[in-house]
């Protein structure tokens, strides 16, 4: 008879805010709450099966055609493994919504598969699988969301070539606002209206922030942190897709925020605050300006997650 | 009979590295040695004399045409002054080199004054007021030498408007090694040859080294800090009018610096390294590489200057 406990694992991984206003495919940070968990049981197929999806009705079933399963045969097949695996998946962030929902799957399916089989791979090579998660959702292998999500805290991707994930001081009393309008921004269209030059008059303030920003986390300097919370990049560009957006910034920030910007290739809205009862007073502006523009939203107010994915 | 203690002082301000590969117009950091002393005495005219310059013929003793003359002037208009002043200055630093020359004198000259005067400007001040010496001698007000000159070890300048200007963490066991050929590169060729767009790409690989040193830097993680000395941006271009740059480069590296780039806008070339010794090996490896092309130069081995300016 199999040992039930040896043979499954449970992981549940954070939703997270890629970008971070200055930081543009490198930085990101990890949410308590919401996330994805993922069980996954070992079986004698030779084949990876998903058994379920909760949530999302959208997810293909075809492991060839689903994140989790794309992450976790890039792992298996780096580890040199047949280990037929059945994959249960539990959405809790949803699908499109900017804060990093493929992301969260990837990561909490590559942090099981690791720990299942014993595999010993680094935090940094499961970045790199959960990426294959990445390519297959949006086109590109991006880090900014596994990153965090795996490794909890604010991450910094320093390169992708070759690939080098930074894990940074994160401040205790950090809190996010983050708002999601049930608005569809493709990602393709978020993308697409991003320039593939820039000046370096605005590359110079971009770098700067990033700079400020990864200075203010190490230093516990909250003012400095929302100082560099500046993006004369994407945001300007991006905001135009996301209704209401200009009037949610501008809440936010009256309302006590460090920052605010858009998270990911949105329509997500993060505003970082020191303090829960300031992230949960920008909660409710920000909640404000969608009820009168008449577009439904969630709303979600969360520490920062300094662990990351976790088995549960 | 006036007291001469009290009527004048000596402050000497160091030699600075601006850019420091990665960080284009917003990183610099402090040299131990050379530096600039200037002196400065209190007279009964209401002008501002400047009365002997040692080590460098080609500068102006016309206040309002030597770096020294107009950021002090900018203090004095500031506080509402009309103090006369004599002022010696001693270069220790040669004009052209690309360690900051004019940066050292302002630097030196706005601390000595807010000191004489007791003015009481804050560091940030100062910074603003020696930047005005930036613009006389460049046309532009760059804060990227005078800031580390004035305030020591690693800056940040993350904003310029407003100026917002950070004091990195700076680890005990970096050294430098900088190589000066005795060659002219005029500030305004090594401006012309950047380009005023660059790519997104590009730009997203500058600022992710520019976290990256900056996380290293707080993280006391040297290997970070090296892997992030690399500068996509300016370094390929200008790095074309200094002879040699490249068989320096590699040299250096050879000898086991953490980086090696292009120190301000050249012609001078730092090599940064964890220890004294590493950085008195870089120096002879890349003195041979100017030995060899018979071009002749001045090396120097240098410790991270973490007090920059102080009275003597």
């Amino acid at each position: 008879m199999m040992n039930y406990k040896e043979h499954t694992i449970k992981v549940f991984a954070p939703a997270t805010v890629a970008n971070v206003a200055c930081g543009f495919d490198v930085l990101g940070f990890a949410l308590q709450a919401p996330g994805d968990t993922i069980t996954i049981t070992k079986t004698d197929t030779q084949v990876i099966e998903i058994i379920d999806i909760i949530g999302a009705n959208s997810l293909s079933k075809n492991p060839t055609n689903n994140v989790v399963g794309v992450a976790v045969q890039t792992l298996l097949n780096e580890l040199g493994s047949k280990q037929g695996l059945a994959i249960r998946i539990e959405k809790g962030v949803k699908p499109g919504s900017g804060v990093g929902s493929s992301a969260a799957s990837s990561a909490a399916a590559v942090v099981a598969a690791n720990v299942l089989l014993d595999a010993g791979f680094s935090n940094l090579d499961l970045v790199r699988f959960a990426m294959e998660g990445e390519r297959l959702a949006s086109g590109t292998a991006h880090a900014d969301n596994v990153a965090p999500s795996i490794m909890g805290g604010f991450t910094l991707v320093r390169s992708y070539n070759p690939l080098d994930v930074i894990r940074l001081n994160t401040p205790n009393d950090l809190f996010c606002a983050v708002i999601h309008p049930q608005i569809e921004v493709k990602t393709a269209d978020s993308r697409g209206v991003l320039q593939e030059h820039i000046s370096l008059k605005n590359a110079v303030i971009q770098w700067g922030n990033v700079g400020g920003l990864v200075a203010g986390l190490f230093m516990n300097d909250y003012a400095l942190i929302g100082r560099s919370l500046q993006d004369v990049v994407a945001e300007p560009l991006r905001s135009k897709l996301i209704p209401g957006f200009d009037v949610v910034k501008n809440a936010a920030m009256v309302a006590g925020a460090l920052g605010c910007s858009i998270s990911g290739s949105g329509p997500s809205i993060f505003a970082l605050c020191k303090g829960k009862e300031i992230a949960e007073k920008c909660a409710k502006a920000i909640s404000e300006v969608y009820e009168n523009i008449g577009i439904p939203f969630k709303v979600y107010v969360s520490g920062i997650n300094q662990e990351g994915a976790k088995v549960i």
